[in-house]
């Protein structure tokens, strides 16, 4: 199912469970698609469109269960799957993404932290362990982990990732605002926060 | 124009920025539609398809000119246009950001850091001030920043929130894992890091 849905969809359906998620702790029974739509500002008939594309059926004046509907998100998105991974550089970033609560609930397991600095090996960053990157191949040995969060300084960044291909890594999910180029086999999504911003000064017309 | 691109064609534009710029650094003059779909591991009529979008024209047998494209794609993402913002909460992620050097290149100025821990008040952020919440409405006041970049704990997420929009805050870059609601006239954006892991996961079959 995963697989046929489009980039938006997925996007849109994280951010509808983050909502399900809010209503589940107050305790809340039922949702409406208006609801959903208000909180967003999107439009009514897409939230209803996309719950449809995931078969979730309204109940007529009452809504979704929230509790089914939350269920069927994280099935769809295959969040039950836990994908584990290893964050490549112990900075403010990859710290920072160590710390973040949502990761875990959608399956990403941060398993532990790399770096090259001796004052940080061997510490904890929210009980996960930093080692060296000299490490690395064994580590993966170990754990079987082949992706990797990649959050080191521009002018490391293609040694670094070189480094960790050879030692194992298939996926790299890369903060580093460069391109990178990788072996075949290996997958590489560049997370582009400066698009994200310029999207948001199209859509909201910040001048 | 950036009005008439597509959220997609946006962070494709970005990118090759990000593939100029590197090519711009090595002093190399020109550079085809084919070496940027490589990078990118794109189709390369996209690429063609986008750069004619932004009227730029590749020479035969040459390519497109480097300084040229790098200039149209800054003119067209209206980066030459500085918007500054504030960034909320000075924690990992806060000062990642702050540090984020690509960012001032889009046109991004984070000016200054706003905490409510003691501790970090007064200190400097990679040269900007961190001052407490309680001057925010002041420093508004003085610099006309009406952008946020809001990167604190879910759940002091929405009384924040309230705070900064009644201090005069109209557009908001949530990194906060939440749904904030927000007053009409105030624009916010949020940040959905695990959407952008999930479409990852999807697109590239990590299982």
């Amino acid at each position: 199912m995963k697989d046929t849905l489009t980039q938006r969809t997925i996007n849109r359906l994280t951010q509808y469970h983050t909502i399900l998620r809010d209503y589940k702790k107050k305790n809340i029974r039922f949702i409406t698609s208006n609801q959903i739509s208000s909180f967003l500002k999107i439009d009514e008939t897409q939230v209803r469109k996309d719950l449809k594309l995931i078969n979730c059926k309204g109940k007529c004046k009452v809504g979704y269960d929230v509790i089914e509907l939350k269920d069927t998100i994280e099935t769809v998105l295959d969040y039950k799957t836990v994908k584990r991974a290893f964050v490549i550089g112990a900075g403010n970033l990859g710290v920072a993404l160590s710390k973040y609560s949502k990761f875990s609930e959608f399956g990403l397991d941060i398993v532990a932290l790399f770096d090259t600095d001796e004052a940080k090996i061997g510490t904890q960053i929210n009980s996960k362990p930093v080692y060296h990157l000299d490490k690395l191949s064994e580590l993966i040995k170990q754990t079987g982990v082949n992706i990797a969060i990649l959050t080191i300084p521009n002018k490391v960044a293609q040694s670094v990732c070189d480094k960790i291909t050879s030692c194992g890594i298939k996926y790299i999910w890369n903060f580093a605002p460069t391109i990178l180029s990788v072996k075949d086999g290996v997958e590489i999504w560049n997370e582009n926060l400066i698009a994200s911003f310029l999207k948001f000064c199209a859509i909201s017309k910040i001048k």
